[in-house]
């Protein structure tokens, strides 16, 4: 039996009972280690569960997946997923190399980043289309999440912005030359795909377009959903660019129409609560 | 302190293993009771957890809600939801109530429907806004969520549908005479909300309108997701109408655009797997 166990978005006790039994009784345990992480490292989930934990990066899953399913028709391997496994990255190309295989496969699911963010107040059923927001190049600067924000938001919709992780990355030149030495992990922060945004805006300004989204549109900071230390700032998208939160991982949402109960639990959250300010963000939507 | 505990979908051992450490400390434990079910009663809860739950039905959280959180600011309560605390069904105002109090509150997150859906292969994050299907009567017979459903269909945007629950209500008779006699959990089918759709299709048709969701569009089925006897079924509108896919809780997807992956996710779930049907769904939009 393959086992996709997700591990929810804290640390070594957000595994849920039942996944920490299948864990303890499988022969092999992968830990997928490249779309998200957990606030605590490798060591910690072992010691946790009494159970080595084998690294499956990028490169594992999709070249050795075979060797991920081998003898899986008869004893019972385990992948980890933080988050959940059909969360915001789905491992369907390992669920149907399994069935290929005709080995049975069995989903123990999780809190993900995709409902957790419901924690802020916003309801989960006002979001439309999720969007990823990559770090830009100085060659490549996509501005496609862009439109689709704006659509939700002409919706109604809120729009939960994924921020990007490089994590086992080449630099272009040690990946010319075939060096497999990779740089250190990085982490899109609130405040950069913030300012991303802002970019966007400035340049759809000049193209003569007043976007539908500007620097007052409220919006909230994630960081570290789930976890003890976990921070949450909602405030105008220009707040949004300075904020600070710590650590990551970090989200951002964009916010579209909003209920009155919406609007009252972001306050909770807002980076103005501290001052008296005349411009605080909820007072001018309120 | 006030925790929000999510159970998860399936049964007792769904429980996160934080949020069994939490419910085993609490001092007084509720059991929010009517938005959702899981496949065990409150009495084998009880006995894993080793702690008496009470049970809180609608008019206790909205009622009695200071009781709830009463001494909540010196000893330690739990709220168990089904799934998470924010996810379908979000629990702010027990939130907002407790921060006005000077309560501090905690969520321990799980899986909810809101992202487990995930598991049929199709991506959360090609999803649009959540509808719910409620129960028609005689004399309301609301059509509005079809209008969200094709609003997200012309935008490539698949569509999770939540199907009506009815728990503790009050026939008509009784509620006019203010008796509290309670009518049996109902809880809507597959079958049911796909019949109510067809019925949607075929009134649009007879005013002039050629509907972008017709008997023939994809859709999934699913069936008490996360626990060990889940069903998944794909095919068409038409299908789901007859699909059996046993008790509750259902769910139904009506797809978007599709990525290949997903189509071959869907495949795995098909209801004309069995037959070589010609008119099988997946021949028809492959």
């Amino acid at each position: 039996m393959l086992y996709l166990v997700g591990l929810g978005l804290g640390d070594a006790k957000d595994i849920t009972v039942k996944g920490l039994e299948v864990v303890r009784q499988c022969r092999r345990v992968y830990l997928e280690a490249y779309t998200s992480v957990l606030t605590v490292g490798k060591e910690v989930l072992e010691e946790f569960y009494g159970k080595e934990l084998i690294l499956a990066d990028r490169e594992t899953v999709e070249q050795e997946a075979d060797s991920i399913l081998k003898e899986a028709d008869v004893c019972d391997v385990a992948f980890l997923v933080v988050g959940d496994p059909f969360g915001a990255t789905t491992h369907s190309d390992l669920v149907l190399r399994a069935v290929k295989l005709g080995i049975p496969y069995r989903v123990i699911h999780n809190a993900s980043i995709m409902n957790a963010v419901g924690c802020c107040g916003l309801q989960l059923y006002n979001f439309g289309e999720t969007v990823s927001i990559v770090f830009w190049t100085d060659a490549w600067k996509p501005e496609s999440f862009f439109d689709k924000i704006k659509k939700n938001r002409q919706n109604g919709m809120h729009t939960l912005c994924l921020l990007d992780i490089k994590v086992k990355e080449q630099s272009l030149e040690n990946l010319m030359k075939g060096r497999k030495i990779y740089e250190p992990p990085r982490y899109m922060s609130v405040n950069q795909a913030a300012e991303q945004l802002l970019t966007i805006i400035k340049n759809r300004r000049l193209q003569g377009e007043e976007p539908e989204i500007t620097e007052n549109t409220i919006c909230v900071g994630l960081a570290r959903v789930g976890a003890p230390d976990q921070k949450i700032a909602s405030g105008t998208l220009h707040q949004m660019s300075t904020v600070e939160l710590g650590g990551p991982l970090h989200s951002m949402i964009v916010t579209g129409s909003m209920h009155p109960l919406e609007l009252e639990m972001l306050k909770l959250f807002s980076v103005d609560s501290c001052s008296n300010s005349e411009n605080n963000a909820f007072k001018r939507t309120a």
